[in-house]
């Protein structure tokens, strides 16, 4: 079976054909610069081969149409016949409290993520751009929306009520949505076939950490807590994003300041994170170099951070009562030992033992606590991309 | 000796006479309608009388003034001559990063209590009128300042900076401050007497929980974290207080109903908490008493809170590599047997065992873990006026 992995942005679309059950990649790439002018990079990982094109792409058809060219093409690509593709998985920000799962896409679910639009103002209008450009140029070929929300969705209310008036919530659905949740499902769900234990018997806690970062409590396979909330900008600090904030300092540099709110969030989600911290870069590769030159700052960003994970993991141990697997994931989950080892020590108190040999490791499965350790550490690099095809698959096959 | 204890709002001043030595209570109340009319309640408490007086009171010279009549009058008094009093002690809620401790007030010193102002807008200029009036009616008694942020100073600066552009910390000087820092190092204090070790040795979190509530982690006597932030809003949910927000929250309700930042702050400030939540009340008796005739809201209000003070000591035992004792104070911690049991409860995975029977006591000071929990729970009474009077006297002797 072959899936087309879609995730719209704006003016950028990522794609990628793949087999859910192999879990082989035939080829994946970008276009950007759409409505502008338009690029596609094309990819084929078994020739490892990689072709850049100038197409214009007015819109995101044209860009749609690019891709299944490039799919078709006798030189670059993988597929003989467009019919070849058993079904599209799109990637959805936004499912509100309207999906708790991924959805065969029908009109009534388009009018639902439809519904969804001021609850993600930026992301949801460009999904459904690209949902209905697949739909024109792939007609009747099934297609599934996969919702960065929909695994958060098992949140009991206590986890997701925000501590303010109740109508905020009753009529303009304001609460903890949480996002990286196609991550946060794939990772845990990975953890328990690691650990040979049915998952409805773990409890888990996820850290994608990357330039957005968030962490979830699962217990049992479901989402009990995480810490994104109604936005994305929510929970720790991130490459620019604040995280958490004391809704005071808004108002003191408001009035400081002059900002609107408008030019306040700008701020909050463009100039803050690690990179506000040290000046240096929203980039942990680029602050732990600074840091080793002594820039004491960049040094600061970095132990900010790990110290706001280390916190989380305690909270949702307590949360849970206990915690079976702590999993790393996303760019710094997977591939930065050191943070790894800071944020996971000086947790010996609640069983967490790590290997620093087993640790030092990049991107691939691995146990990286010590035999003896009561919590298992893992390092799971995400897919976010199969797990779409996977659900994908499973919903189209039903 | 004899040490009056002030703490001066905008239009109240609350006293208190007091031996720190004895800790004996000679006199207590409280002035109101300052600037408005004038009401002063006297209470003495070996004399179990409360005494009620309508005392015209343009500014707080004439507050203080009804005060030390109060303590001298031959019906209602404690003291024969105002020499008597030996020391005052005042409560100021912000001492920046100017205060790590208590100081002897000196034109200095209020100088820099003036300099706070601007990070605590409300409160500073209540207490500095309460200060001057004070040296105005009693002229060469020594007088001392103690500041709700000062204990909290000990911080390191990956618990107090914010992921926010650094500027605002260097130039603005925000960053998280905490408060309730005197009822936090009393109870800190009182926790290792009751353990019987040097306070040195002991990792303690200790849990403010009232209408304004905070959570703080004191390893080895000095705090490390605290839940409250540049201002009071931060942190857990309280009476009518948010906590911590995600800040696209602001923009969206700002957005969709025209609120401007100062709309929003007190919407914030004062509709929202279990307030917010429940509908029904910021008190937790309240909130009590509905939840048991079935007020699903009331319910889930007071769960929404437990939960909160639950991550809290989760988060802060793995700030401090673990935990000794938890400590519960102030009007709910104090009082409420079954919000203790609710959040220590799921505890048991980092040491924590309950014991309910203990636990079903109120006010006074008590072990409420069994006798074989690695982690002591104890309730402690805060005493802030206490504190300040030992604080008073302890500067004052040196």
């Amino acid at each position: 079976m072959k899936v087309l992995v879609i995730n719209a942005g704006s003016s950028s679309l990522k794609y990628q054909l793949m087999d859910p059950e192999t879990r082989e990649v035939l080829a994946k790439g970008l276009c950007e610069r759409i409505g502008i002018d338009g690029r596609l990079t094309h990819k084929i990982p078994a020739r490892d081969a990689k072709h850049e094109f100038e197409i214009p792409m007015p819109t995101h058809a044209e860009a749609i149409q690019a891709v299944l060219d490039a799919l078709l093409s006798p030189e670059y690509g993988v597929i003989k016949s467009a019919s070849e593709i058993d079904a599209v998985g799109h990637r959805v920000v936004h499912g509100g409290e309207k999906f708790a799962a991924s959805a065969l896409i029908t009109g009534e679910v388009m009018a639902a993520i439809e519904e969804c639009i001021p609850l993600a103002p930026l992301h949801n209008p460009a999904n459904i751009t690209g949902i209905k450009a697949c739909q024109a140029v792939m007609p009747g070929v099934p297609m599934v929306a996969v919702f960065d929300t929909a695994f958060h969705q098992t949140m009991p209310a206590k986890s997701y009520i925000y501590a303010l008036p109740y109508e905020y919530y009753e009529k303009d659905k304001v609460r903890r949505y949480g996002f990286h949740g196609t991550s946060h499902k794939y990772v845990s769900g990975r953890a328990a076939a690691m650990l040979g234990k049915p998952i409805e018997q773990l409890k888990i806690i996820t850290c994608h950490l990357g330039n957005g970062s968030s962490v979830t409590a699962v217990d049992g396979g479901k989402s009990v807590d995480t810490s994104m909330g109604f936005t994305p900008l929510a929970g720790l600090p991130m490459g620019t994003r604040s995280g958490d904030l004391d809704a005071g300092i808004l108002e003191y540099l408001m009035n400081r300041y002059g900002y609107d709110i408008k030019e306040m969030l700008n701020i909050l989600n463009k100039k803050s994170g690690v990179l506000g911290i040290s000046g240096v870069s929203s980039d942990f590769r680029d602050l732990s170099d600074a840091a080793e030159q002594g820039n004491q700052r960049a040094e600061l960003a970095v132990d900010a951070f790990n110290y706001g994970v280390k916190k989380l993991i305690g909270a949702y141990a307590a949360a849970m009562g206990g915690v079976d697997a702590i999993v790393f994931t996303a760019g710094v989950g997977e591939n930065s030992a050191d943070q790894r080892l800071a944020i996971a020590s000086g947790l010996e108190f609640m069983g967490v033992k790590m290997d620093a040999q087993a640790n030092n490791v990049r991107g691939r499965e691995t146990v990286i606590s010590t035999a003896d350790s009561r919590v298992k550490v893992l390092l799971i690099p995400t897919d976010e991309e199969l797990m779409i095809a996977m659900d994908t698959a499973n919903i189209v096959n039903q």
